[in-house]
């Protein structure tokens, strides 16, 4: 089978590799229909994620059909249609029983990490009873790969890390992917203000078609001024991390108000300070986490019933022999405007 | 009136002052009968509190008897006995409404910080119906002492913030007056495991007779291989910081479990180092608080039905006449062994 494989720093390639096979009675093995790139995709083939070694096939998203499954497998089988989440489950260690399925102790994020991943023509999901999720009859499935990683990521890790309720005040640093996934999963809540920085005016007008009270780009440093004075003076009651960089961590630390949320989602790769001597006695919380996906299948009905529109996250489109391609136009998202890019595998 | 005063860094001095009067509707003036000293108070007389300026009666902590009211005060006439609580609340603002009395728009710290405070023998009390509690009959004053600061300190911006629950394993960093206060309202959640760190073995000796299923001296820097192996390589669910400098917060890091929360209550002079690197993916809680004394009434109850034994911390007792001799008591605790010093002012 085709299949898109990291080599090693700044090295990549489609390459032909067999087609796997069920190991564990636990595994399903998926026929891939739709597949799409995550900027986590990009850290590991800068060489930044020192867990997924060369060789790896990448992608933790995507839809397709059950090709075969393990004797121990009760909820699938061969035909269905599944949503595949960038999270494995074995639904008994002790975190699973918590719903921490990001910290699962045989699974959480190995798909295309520590296992071979989506960007291929076949994928091996292990503990699949509680990493697959049937697709609805009539689902849009661009619309669902959306529910893999970045719809739950957004929810998750911002909006209810966050604390977004009606009435509140939130600003959302960063208007890429997760940062837009973040805005539309926001407005279950109604929150009374939703303010979006980024230093791309593209994507901020992207943010203000997807539902932001307003839009602010950072590049002239007066973000935090403007945020105090939209707020009263008070800051924001959850200000969401959707970069990863210490100048992001930091505009979080100026603008929350007494009382509020820094909700990280974030993916660091250097320390950042912490300025407690001036947050010790601000009654703030700061979250971090790895999605669960624990919420996947509310999100899943929240898409089906339109309180979202998923699939406007979705820019452009390739087939699998085009996904070196559908890698440039994804990593110059400054020139193509690309956020979600889709790639039909079958 | 006699009253001790702050007159910059490292002068202070018992001094003859005017006896307070009511000035808003809503003040009370108090008798004051036992009050004490707090780290804060230390912190103050080295100049690390701007807010705090020279000429200021130091305290914020006491119990007394009500010597005269403003008309608009409801709840309390001359001759009630009080508890003095160390935040002041309108009960009228934004915050007041959300029980984030610390950040009350016309009070929260401001007793011996922005207005004079109760190491004197008479102290006004703004906003009295919301600031003092009345002492029930047959308690005893200097448990209660206990009540106007580091008890809800340790219980709110430790115990409740770090979500301290049966079963949890609890780290305290510090066993001080406040680290302390912590363990024995942490008792009320029967976590499995509440582990004290400290440098100082007499402190940690109370820290056991207080109830710690274990005790580190870090001084050997291997705290954390300690904990680590007392927990099963996981850490622990709650971090309670409280010390408030670098070291101590970068212990609490080191030691979180997935999906705990360290719970900062030390008051920090500087910034801290935060290693998202590492905590980003690890959803941990990091909590900061001023404390609202919203527990108050509760500890209260616990106190008065023998739940915990607050007067065990008290250890030195001290006229007014002597508070500079207390003073040095409460400074030099690693010598004098003091955790908290009652001065009795009438």
């Amino acid at each position: 089978m085709k299949a898109f494989v990291y080599k090693g720093q700044l090295s990549k390639g489609l390459e032909d590799r067999p087609k796997p096979e069920v190991i564990a009675s636990t595994d399903a093995i998926v026929k891939i229909t739709k597949t799409t790139i995550c900027g986590t995709d990009l850290h590991i083939l800068k060489g930044d994620v020192p867990t997924c070694k060369p060789g790896r096939i990448l992608g933790h998203e995507g839809v397709g059909v059950v090709e075969s499954v393990g004797h121990g497998v009760s909820s699938f089988k061969p035909g269905d249609r599944v949503l595949i989440s960038c999270i494995s489950a074995c639904g008994k260690c002790d975190y699973c029983r918590k719903q921490m399925f990001s910290h699962c102790t045989s699974g959480g994020w190995i798909l295309g990490n520590t296992i071979d991943g989506t960007q291929a023509e076949f994928v091996r999901v292990p503990h699949a009873d509680n990493s697959l999720y049937p697709i609805p009859e009539g689902a849009d499935e661009e619309a669902l790969v959306m529910l893999s990683d970045i719809l739950p990521t957004g929810f998750e890790c911002g909006v209810l890390n966050g604390k977004v309720q009606p009435g509140s005040s939130v600003a959302i640093v960063g208007a890429g992917p997760i940062g837009l996934a973040t805005l539309l999963t926001a407005q279950f809540y109604s929150p009374a203000e939703i303010i979006m920085i980024d230093l791309d005016d593209k994507r901020l007008e992207v943010a203000n078609r997807f539902g932001a009270t307003s839009v602010i780009n950072s590049a002239d440093g007066n973000a935090v001024e403007k945020i105090m004075r939209q707020t009263g003076g008070r800051g924001v009651d959850a200000a969401i991390e959707a970069v990863g960089i210490p100048a992001t961590f930091a505009l979080c630390e100026q603008i929350i108000a007494p009382g509020g949320t820094i909700a990280n989602i974030g993916v660091h790769g250097v320390k950042v300070d912490l300025h407690l001597e001036l947050l010790w006695s601000r009654n703030i919380s700061i979250t971090t986490r790895l999605v669960d996906t624990s919420s996947t299948p509310m999100l899943l009905r929240t898409v089906q019933s339109r309180k979202i529109n998923a699939k406007q996250l979705v820019t452009h489109h390739f087939k699998l022999d085009q996904i070196i391609e559908a890698y440039e136009t994804f990593g110059q998202a400054a020139t193509t405007g690309a956020l979600k890019v889709i790639i039909e595998a079958g």
